[in-house]
């Protein structure tokens, strides 16, 4: 694995985000389940943003925030996912690579427009997630560039992937050929109901190629159908390497076949905005990880980013994470 | 006046803010003076985009904002301003309408893009502004609505629009309009390097037309040509009704023909960004005016608004203007 040109290769969605305070009440009247993700259509997504209040606009996608954590801290990350030639994939496009993010997906010529994901923050910081995904829901087999995955030390995927039948096939390709690199797998589980509708399938791929799971309380329990976290915990039963599992400011659980490693959650002045805690989590872990940390550093840079990215609007670092982590003597 | 339908109406560039943090060096090896606004086309506007890091966008635009700060605080502004019907055109509409302003300029369909403006700031909290004009430019006399001209006590316009030759001409029909319906005219003289480059244009504007003329010290010192803000306050010399010039951390002095009012700026924790702080003072100063206030409360209405903006990235309120207001007593 020496000669490994990047740390970790994201395959995502690449999305650009569109970030507005809202009341509970909007989220209830409009039935979504605070926290949580749910998948809109052009119109639907049209007829959101006509009803919420003025917004900002920054670049998100689950793993493309985790691929801008990773370089923020200094790491080598590379991200696989689709655009389409028109504004907000432009924007998309020049963040990643800004930040140092190996990103050279073709983006579409024509078709459906980049995607696009409403972020409503209430007043408790939790956000609630409507994505119209167009062009970034056809990535398919020819986007996942071997070279590039062969040439990484961990492939990092999104569950939300799941719920498009192409891009997961694709993606089960592309664990076999960093597998056969001799690279690692991570699995960030995304979101509860991403794990209820594809549980058989999500269940398969983490005993069949998953070494590192992400997840957070509910995921973990919903995957594994279990009553309790411990329960949850006692199913991992060494399915996977290495189990990072976040439990918000209770701090995260860290498992493999023979350890259980608990560490804090980072400090936090002021939770402003949870967008992109789960996915800054994974970028600190997998950074140590990649460097050759023990599993508690990575955990606690792991929340050491995340405290980070939740004391600001939008899901990717604003300070640099290379700097904070070593002010904090990591 | 009592039948007015809208307080003020804002005449300017309808820009998208592409807000971006950078060093002082960045722009000294561009050449770009700190503090100002220079105007780019495509190809510069998408070469200096490539150069940047990572960025977010907020709807901006000079008098867009002030037409923004005036609906926080509760009053009925409109807004002139042209885009084109492409994703940057769509995020700049939802975000004025959002806010309360009414807006209905009809949008390009095709043709040059929407504006953006590429904002750098500095670690002192400056911003450096790099604008691309595009649609926006072809704002003309068939955009000026005189039912909605006609309609409003005030009308306000950009300085910078005197940069655009068919614009201008369109502007000065409307502040006919308006005076015919016995509403005044104010002008933001906007940067000191468009007063430079129009000098006499503006100056005659403000002799036949302009009520309320809004300047910091460097735009009023270079209409005058005067060495020093004092020789400038001789120099207005009832000129205008109301002169608003404001003086950053100095605060602002409100000239009129018998009167010199004299106020601090409102206190600010962190200056975080100065995007938008002359554009909050003028939302803040006219707000009050409108309603029938003082000058002096006029002033510290623009102050606090000033204030608000400059405490966080971004050039519209992140507060309600309104209940800040009323915290603070007016």
């Amino acid at each position: 694995m020496s000669e490994a040109r990047f740390d970790v290769v994201g395959i995502g969605s690449a999305i650009v985000d569109i970030l507005a305070h809202t009341e509970d009440s909007f989220l209830s009247n409009h039935e979504a389940p605070k926290g949580t993700m749910l998948w809109v259509e052009e119109d639907q997504s049209d007829a959101l943003y006509k009803e919420i209040g003025p917004a900002i606009e920054a670049s998100g996608g689950s793993a493309a925030n985790t691929m801008a954590g990773i370089a923020s801290f200094g790491g080598k990350p590379a991200f696989i996912g689709k655009t389409k030639q028109d504004q907000l994939g432009a924007i998309f496009a020049h963040d990643i690579r800004a930040v140092g993010v190996h990103y050279e997906t073709e983006p579409l010529q024509e078709g459906l427009a980049s995607a696009r994901c409403i972020i409503l923050v209430t007043p408790d910081a939790q956000r609630t997630m409507f994505t119209y995904l167009g062009a970034s829901g056809s990535l398919s087999a020819s986007d996942m560039d071997p070279d590039l995955i062969a040439a990484s030390k961990v492939l990092y995927i999104e569950g939300y992937q799941w719920d498009l039948p192409e891009t997961k096939t694709a993606i089960i390709e592309a664990c076999k050929v960093v597998g056969r690199a001799g690279g690692k797998v991570a699995l960030t589980l995304s979101d509860p109901f991403v794990v209820e509708r594809h549980r058989n399938d999500l269940f398969d791929l983490v005993n069949e190629y998953v070494d590192i799971l992400f997840a957070n309380e509910q995921e973990i329990t919903t995957l594994f159908r279990s009553n309790t976290f411990d329960g949850a915990v006692e199913a991992i039963d060494g399915r996977v390497e290495i189990a990072a599992l976040t439990r918000g400011e209770d701090g995260a659980v860290t498992v493999t076949k023979d350890k259980l490693i608990q560490t804090p959650a980072a400090p936090v002045k002021k939770v402003v905005d949870t967008t992109g805690a789960g996915d800054l989590y994974a970028a600190g872990f997998l950074f140590g990880h990649t460097r050759g940390d023990d599993l508690k550093t990575c955990a606690n840079l792991g929340a050491l980013a995340a405290a980070e990215v939740i004391s600001h609007m939008g899901a990717r670092p604003e300070l640099s994470l290379k700097d904070l982590a070593q002010k904090n003597g990591f």
